[in-house]
């Protein structure tokens, strides 16, 4: 005890009375690797210190709240402290495993003031603990202004961490990897790669933040249910290597948010595991939401989808109509004959994947507004009801529902918020019309209301709402450029997924993504929910349309058939173009054949921003798949496939890298073998720079 | 010419050369009463100058528009004077006459610079004239950024104005009385009598800003058909006598609108009469809307209602369920008992409507929400489908049927504007399904999306989409608290009413309308559309249910009758509780008798500011109704009846005020008599102080 009296001394710079040590309280997490200790100091400001497998992994650090003619932060007095336990297994409607086991004991820490009542209610797992504020009912209607988060995470030396900068309009940048004291965010600012990108700290970085300590530690430090509130960002002190929160604020800068009582924060968890490959596995942020709120989900259906928007992409074709994607097309109204969305061309799309089980075939570009909506800031700029010419929505309906296939609809808001908000119910009822199950969203520029930042709670608030609408009518989601998931999706099961990060499409025209970044996002990004990152690019040179194109994708072909396994989403695009799949009938194969729902999922190994290698079950079948990538540098793996069924054969199709293939020199060789394997096996993967490799296996 | 020289270099400030002269192009009304003449100074830089029967009224003044990267400022040459006119008597769904004619010749002034285009388009009538910018569609898609209207109105008089402070978010303000040089609303703004008010200017005031020239000649300016851009304000300059117009901001202080083009600015009118009487039978802004866009407007009827909303301003109810009016009924949520929106008391006032020939009855504080509503600036706080406990929807519905009479819905928005929105198509289904024919919607407290104001083009662009958004539901609409009105609903004729002003509710707790009040609204406010004033206020103190309670209406009983004659709306409330009016039957026989749609309307005599007797014939029938109205003095006024129909008998009802009666020391008395009239018998009027007449004239 004397030793943590000193280190609560030295961290939170106050001192300790014998009353104040009586507030402590200590909850152990049900197989004791976790601990959180909890208490007041003198001046009744709440500390807590989380330990995990005995090493102190968050040493003592400041709770409260700061909120407009209240006290949430001081002169408080504990009123009680009241512990519990929860251990249940839940059935996810989709997901990396078929059920979840949500298993911790809990800590209500009850305090008051002379104004107001507040309490720190926690949870500890064996692999994290979740923390959030609770403001309870007043006598009179009360809302609260919440000003500044208090919340400190003291880190205990300087991992390394892999962070993308606090940006409060994207989370679309590339990956940094530095210890924490070298966390600077002056080079994103300079370079303004982000066209909406708003940075205004140097030391303040997104969540998920992933760190690994020296001895293997993976600490993450999230937030869950983001709900009513400015997202969690944390601001590095790389002197003391402490973060403080930094939620991003409404309109005011000087407003975090406003919330009527009663009213909880979202959770704050801290992710804890052994190794990288542990933390693939921590489903504690799901387990901090609620239950499915829906009670009928027989609608939601995972799929693997195609769809008219890379050639877009690659210049193929333009988005709009009249014009050539610069706002040239307004005057004369006039098809410039480069138009994708076009009745024929959707047809082919869903020839295409009828023929291959593709369930989805997304198009963006059908409706009218695309000659001047880039970057305006302006309303009224996209109507969710009207095709353009070329587009028969109900001839398109019709053709796709006799081949079986699914049409997703596109809603691009170009961030006209409140425009799209007038429009919900209107555009959904109009995709019921024409049996159109999904709806791709997209936020592209700064938003309306003007002053709300992506990431605000007015945006938060957003998002949900949308998924709660979309619901009522029976639409699947997927979100493009929202504020980063945080396991909505089980309290929401019909939101799928969502971008909010780097995708794919940068390999198209910007310096892209480099070779570890799809080895980063599985352990930062994707913990909070499934990415739609749309893999499964053949042609890695971009130029095809356009020869003086030198953008590329930074992986080989191989590397993109591995993603669809080590990048999880419900809702997974075949990217690509469908002649550039025809030529490699071969290898799309794999595409053709990889779910997107699990009954199980196993990191075989991984080290973040290097490599990983998982393995996953179909959903209600024996196959299993595996996806192994690694950055830049080409590797060796070895496994034993002791996860397959004992008994059973099964053929494995491996989808590997060539023998001289390289991302940048060679991307394209991708050697397919087959082998009949059995449980433990062992299997020999040799990955390419940025390379990768896909299995199938298949129960005989 | 010379003297025209001579003034323009004076007020300009910029010299003509020969070739400005050649620019300068004259406009004549068919009449010829108005003309309007247009040119360029050497900087190419448009003026104009406006004169009324011979006299000049709006000196030579500035035109233009600044726009970031655009010039339609200066640099200007004359491309064309496009000369053309136009006759035409078009028939509005309710008015004040049945048919209006639309008589006017007019000038397209197309204007071109080196890098811009724009034509000033202007239309002289023989009472005013009307004048907008237009702005082509260029080749490649493109927006306008207004940031700041140059038109400038040069006075030649120091006239008597009739005004309210340039207040972004009220118009409910006392009207002062001054010269041009007098105006200052420092005392306005030192008062904050208004909760939002929003003042920031010494010499801003609001539209229509009506003034009397010594000769007599009333002079308005006014803008028509507000759509898309922020409300037009003038800045006088106490010096020169010169009004600068102002628009409202968005948001952004710097930017007044963003506009797509092609575009065009609402019109800029200037009202020209001969007198006060002929500016209440002006229609130049009606004429300058478009015509209506509804193609079947068959569900569209003018109604007297009655409702459930005095009793709360009184305190005999409340609004909300669960407390009294101050936010502290949200702990239990229990009924308080002080609940007006029962389904008891609406039955009752269902049957008073029945029972006397009211239309429709109004029912506030039905849905959820009002417990913590007020000036929070807060989303999600009504919900607009939801009743409380106590109020039945579907069986008032039922009841209301069966008796012949229609509920009109409330929407208070408390100004969360984006919920409002969000939930508009859900609200608009739930008033079909249980048969709300009318809403009332409400803007009271500071606008969300925050940072824009209730004048700004992003609220004027709401109230123009809650008018198309009704009319798809087939409902009509009377918004309170929304910009003033501007002929919109000659295009929209759903639109029945405003408030967009300081109506009957500040006599229940304020200082309350002075007795001049009633007669500036017509030469204002009035102007640009109907307001819902709610009269009929019988009870004259209002401390029926609280002796403490000091407020007080400022007008007799019997001009509270004529206010039904002498403020025109389609939309008239019968506004005081049931109770007092059956204490009364015979003075309430006027308000079960006077309609609310006309044929014709003639102001019989007018003195703005001071008194006003206007002379209406009910629509499709013969009977006549007047109604007079006087200030603080008593008056007396004789009237032939020179506008009764020859051979026809008639008997009047008069009711004016009782002998000794007086608005502050006897405000009740009302003597009524009855009389046999006929074409060209002469009527003589007794007013009281503050007080009135009306008159019932009923064909035989």
């Amino acid at each position: 005890m004397k030793k943590f009296l000193v280190l609560l001394l030295f961290i939170a710079g106050s001192s300790l009375s014998v009353y104040a040590q009586k507030t402590i309280k200590t909850l152990l997490s049900p197989g004791k690797t976790t601990s959180v200790k909890v208490g007041l100091n003198k001046s009744g400001e709440a500390f807590y210190k989380i330990t995990y497998n005995g090493a102190t992994v968050v040493d003592w650090s400041r709770l409260g709240i700061e909120a407009r003619g209240h006290n949430f932060s001081s002169g408080f007095k504990l009123v009680s402290a009241e512990a519990g336990s929860h251990d249940e297994t839940w059935k996810p409607v989709w997901g990396e495993e078929s059920q979840i086991r949500d298993h911790y004991n809990e800590l209500r820490y009850r305090l008051a003031n002379e104004t107001d009542a507040m309490t720190i209610h926690f949870r500890a797992y064996d692999n994290g603990v979740g923390f959030r504020y609770e403001f309870p009912a007043k006598e009179k209607a009360d809302n609260i202004t919440v000003t500044n988060e208090l919340t400190e995470f003291q880190m205990t030396a300087d991992h390394t961490a892999w962070w993308i900068p606090g940006d409060y309009d994207s989370n679309e940048h590339v990956y940094s990897t530095t210890s924490i004291s070298g966390i600077n965010t002056a080079p994103y600012m300079a370079e303004k790669s982000i066209v909406t990108q708003h940075i205004v700290d140097t030391y303040n970085v997104q969540t998920p933040l992933t760190m690994r300590a020296a001895n293997g530690t993976h600490i993450s430090i999230a937030e869950a249910a983001l709900v009513d509130f400015g997202a969690l960002h944390l601001t590095a002190d790389p002197k003391t290597l402490k973060f403080k929160a930094f939620l991003i604020s409404t309109s005011d800068p000087a407003v975090k948010s406003v919330n009527t009582l009663p009213f909880h924060t979202p959770w704050r968890a801290v992710l804890l595991n052994r190794d990288a490959a542990g933390l693939l596995g921590n489903r504690l942020i799901l387990n901090l939401n609620e239950p499915c709120k829906l009670s009928d989900v027989s609608w939601i259906k995972p799929m693997k989808y195609c769809g008219v928007w890379w050639e877009m992409h690659v210049g193929k074709g333009t988005w709009d109509y009249s014009g050539s994607q610069n706002g040239d097309g307004f005057k004369n109204g006039q098809p410039s004959g480069k138009h994708s969305a076009t009745t024929a061309n959707t047809k082919k799309y869903i020839d295409f994947a009828a023929k291959n089980g593709l369930g989805g075939v997304l198009v963006e570009g059908w409706n009218i507004g695309w000659e001047n909506w880039f970057n305006q800031q302006k309303e009224e700029v996209f109507s969710f009801t009207k095709a353009y010419p070329d587009y028969d929505v109900a001839e398109l309906s019709r053709y796709a529902e006799s081949k079986g296939v699914k049409l997703i609809m596109h809603h691009e808001t170009s961030s006209a918020v409140t425009s799209y908000e007038r429009q919900m119910d209107s555009a959904y009822a109009f995709m019921n019309q024409y049996g159109y199950p999904a709806v791709k969203t997209g936020y592209v520029g700064k938003i309306i209301p003007k002053g709300e930042w992506h990431d605000g709670q007015w945006m938060v608030n957003h998002y949900v709402r949308v998924a709660e609408r979309t619901a009522k009518y029976r639409v699947m989601l997927d979100a493009h450029e929202p504020v980063r998931p945080s396991g909505l999706h089980r309290t929401y099961p019909n939101w799928l997924a969502c971008e909010a990060s780097r995708g794919q499409e940068f390999n198209a025209w910007s310096k892209g993504n480099p070779p570890e970044h799809e080895c980063i996002l599985p352990f930062t990004r994707i913990l909070g929910g499934p990415m739609d990152y749309t893999p499964g690019i053949f042609q890695i040179e971009v130029n095809q349309f356009d020869p003086n194109k030198k953008e590329r994708v930074h992986t080989t072909v191989a590397k993109q058939l591995a993603l669809y396994v080590t990048l999880y989403s419900p809702l997974q695009m075949a990217a690509d173009l469908p002649e550039n799949y025809e030529k490699r009938p071969d290898v799309f194969q794999f595409i053709r054949d990889v779910p997107v729902d699990w009954d199980e999922s196993r990191a075989l190994n991984a080290s973040v921003g290097d490599y990983l290698t998982m393995a996953r079950k179909e959903k209600g079948k024996p196959n299993w798949f595996i996806g192994s990538i690694t950055d830049e540098n080409p590797r060796d793996f070895t496994f034993k496939l002791d996860f397959l069924e004992a008994g059973k054969t099964y053929e494995a199709t491996i989808y590997e890298d060539g023998p001289d293939a390289h991302y940048e020199k060679n991307p394209y060789p991708v050697n397919i073998r087959k082998t009949t394997v059995r449980k433990g096996d062992t299997l020999r993967l040799r990955l390419a720079a940025s390379g990768g490799c896909a299995i199938s296996i298949m129960a005989n």
